[in-house]
């Protein structure tokens, strides 16, 4: 079975990301705390790996630098507005995903792993820039010039199974795939419980409702 | 004055870099701490900046990948060839150079800086592909697609300003501009004194025998 790296943040995409890239991949997860207050989808995204018997690795980053409401406590997480804006929130963390890709894949080139499994989708999304397709896209041309593997012709794939679904179809492959929902979170705000009023918990709640199945983490 | 973020390694390219961005920017440093060997080149960064009154910030990166000469202890720093070989070296660390510019143009972004300078040079040097033009504009348009700046039309821009110099032009372009050389260092290997035998070693001791000018670091 070849290899892959799977980026888990703890949420729900990813979770349903997994578990799509373990019917294909032997997976290594890879998380990071990079000073999320929502400290709640670490615990999550380690216990995910555990119940899947995933090996995992968790990455510090200290990011000394502040601004977005997902890390800085001078700044609130809001409440959400799902209306479809296009706006980019105040929750959206500069070069994340960049980030969070580069140390996948220099990861991912160390093991022999041929690909990157990455949650990311662009339908009912916080409307951050580095979740869409042209930035995926783009990526990959990077890792092609910018790698041993990719200049060889063999680059790190960068997969992004979701991409394209809506946040209920996630729900619903993931609950065919047997994704335990209720060890997921969702919530940016820090806390044991997820707070219902962030932009997040509200992308939850409606897509469960779309999909016809009550969230168990609610119940949990 | 705009301001700047500059990656600082300790070397000769990222040292001359930071004078020439003097000139133009107030410069912020971003120095890795990433388990490199050559511990002496994180002094000489952080000395580098006190000397020319450059505020820094050291990032402490924990890469449990090992794999090349430069990190990992099970795989020694071999002797160098600088007989231009079409190789890639065993001190290739994967997508180091993407994980630096991930961090530096979200630190960048996070203090409104437009600018992040990288000392990236294509001529001689260890024939790592994240040093190449073609990499850095195919990043670039990642950042364009990938970022809040880069969507609003305003992306971070990455300045290579020696990208096309050679190490010897580097050096006289840092003599010209007051680049105190003895503070910098270029050997890969752990140690207080240069090996003198590594490829890093060998291109600085060509590049300052072409420039006609001596080596301060050898008389320190």
């Amino acid at each position: 079975m070849k290899k892959a790296v799977v980026l888990l943040s703890g949420g729900m995409d990813s979770a349903v990301t997994l578990y799509m890239a373990m019917r294909r991949y032997e997976c290594s997860a890879l998380i990071f705390d990079y000073g999320q207050k929502a400290v709640k989808e670490l615990e999550c995204a380690e216990t995910l790996c555990r119940d899947a018997s995933v090996r995992y690795h968790v990455m510090k980053i200290d990011m000394p630098w502040k601004g977005s409401a997902l890390l800085d406590e001078a700044t609130e997480i809001p409440g959400g507005d799902i209306s479809a804006g296009a706006d980019i929130p105040v929750t959206y963390v500069p070069s994340r995903n960049i980030i969070f890709l580069s140390f996948a894949s220099s990861f991912a080139e160390s093991i022999g792993a041929g690909a990157v499994c990455i949650g990311a989708h662009q339908l009912d999304y916080s409307n951050y820039p580095d979740c869409r397709s042209d930035f995926f896209d783009s990526y990959r041309e990077t890792l092609r010039l910018g790698t041993r593997q990719g200049v060889q012709g063999n680059p790190v794939k960068i997969v992004t199974p979701v991409i394209d679904m809506s946040k209920r179809e996630i729900i619903l492959k993931g609950a065919e795939l047997g994704v335990p929902f209720e060890k997921t979170w969702s919530c940016y705000a820090r806390g044991q419980h997820p707070c219902g009023k962030c932009e997040s918990c509200l992308l939850r709640a409606r897509a469960f409702e779309q999909a016809g199945i009550e969230d168990p983490l609610l119940n949990n």
